[in-house]
């Protein structure tokens, strides 16, 4: 399948990572691909620069946020929560259109150090934000509750343990899980809480997986959870 | 141990019963002690009168929040979030001292049907802001990530399950944790994440709780957190 990730970021590296393997065909969308790939440093968490990464793994396509929502079938919002809006809007409603977009985003506002507040939440979310300035595109959020590194490894934790999908369209929910499933996750693994609103549930559990992190020192955590015996 | 409850509510009742049966003197703290007894109908949560309850449970003493604020060597705030500064008001600063209060309480907001929002979080808690309003006390935010049949008996879910604790002073911490071991918690499933600040990490996992109960139409699962294998 043809897909559109946005971002460039480690999110964006390891879920186009996951794509390529699984035969997909990727392009990586960004506000500039010249000025991504004329980064010399590694980012924030150490990923090795663009132009790096993007020559160990040829087969992936860069492309503007624009060329990478037209070159999808599928997409994929890794962008951070302050940009998502704009990449979007620079991605375009014509290449948007009515096509499956997996939100991993989150509204993390880092501006006061960590761990950080949230730069829209309770009554309001991301996703919801995402879906209004788009009511073609038809947003699933997802993933946006663990380290990417366990996104596309589900089995790297023992046992069983979740993440929670939510949009307004049971058929973009339907594919997004069956993408999904293709990374590891089992079927019951895969929460669906309903509409877009629900994004207001997920995207506030990022208060407390920023503060587990801080504590474990070590992303490699997720929340399973757990019902009495039916 | 002598222990005050605020809150005749489910949450008041069920810890109350629990301290009971494990010997402790409780007494449930209320506005008015008299105009709780009268009520006839039960409660939302389909518990019966408060007086029946009482009459089924004559070692547990009913008093005003001053009252069960000086009883006990030991506080549980089990009121409801918009209810809980107030209640604390009403008990006295005096009565409060330096005890240690374990806070159950959530800052749930209804007024706009199901799911409920919160009425402060992102960058405060009220965990903290009963701490703010009270220094003295030693606040310690506790158990209000699940409902308060499992509070009581963690071991009705399979396998390891997870609180979670914050505040400001050590010793406190160290209190309820033993405690709460002698509600069948294990050391190791009840997370210290620091400082009282840590409530808005926890008071936020209230959105999606109320989502998956919603969802499952059963209060009975709980947050684990999974991680690799050390």
């Amino acid at each position: 399948m043809k897909i559109g990730v946005f971002g460039t970021g480690v999110v964006g590296q390891v879920i186009a990572e996951k794509f390529e393997s699984l035969g997909h065909d990727v392009m990586l969308g960004t506000r500039d691909a010249q000025q991504s790939l004329a980064r010399e440093a590694k980012d924030g968490s150490g990923r090795p620069a663009l132009k790096d990464w993007m020559a160990a793994h040829p087969k992936v396509k860069l492309g503007s946020f624009a060329e990478a929502a037209a070159h999808g079938q599928m997409l994929v919002n890794a962008t951070s929560g302050f940009g998502a809006l704009e990449a979007l809007k620079l991605a375009g409603e014509k290449n948007l259109g009515s096509k499956v977009m997996l939100d991993i985003s989150n509204p993390l506002d880092f501006s006061k150090g960590f761990p950080p507040s949230l730069s829209v939440c309770n009554t309001d979310s991301l996703g919801e934000q995402l879906q209004r300035a788009f009511p073609q595109l038809r947003v699933v959020k997802g993933l946006n509750t663990l380290t990417c590194f366990l996104m596309v490894a589900p089995r790297m934790l023992p046992g069983m343990h979740h993440i929670f999908l939510c949009g307004n369209d049971a058929d973009a929910k339907a594919e997004v899980r069956k993408l999904l499933g293709t990374f590891g996750w089992a079927d019951a693994e895969m929460i669906d809480l309903g509409d877009i609103t629900n994004a207001r549930g997920t995207e506030q559990l990022l208060p407390i997986w920023v503060r587990l992190y801080g504590k474990f020192q070590n992303p490699m955590f997720n929340f399973s959870i757990v019902r009495a015996e039916q």
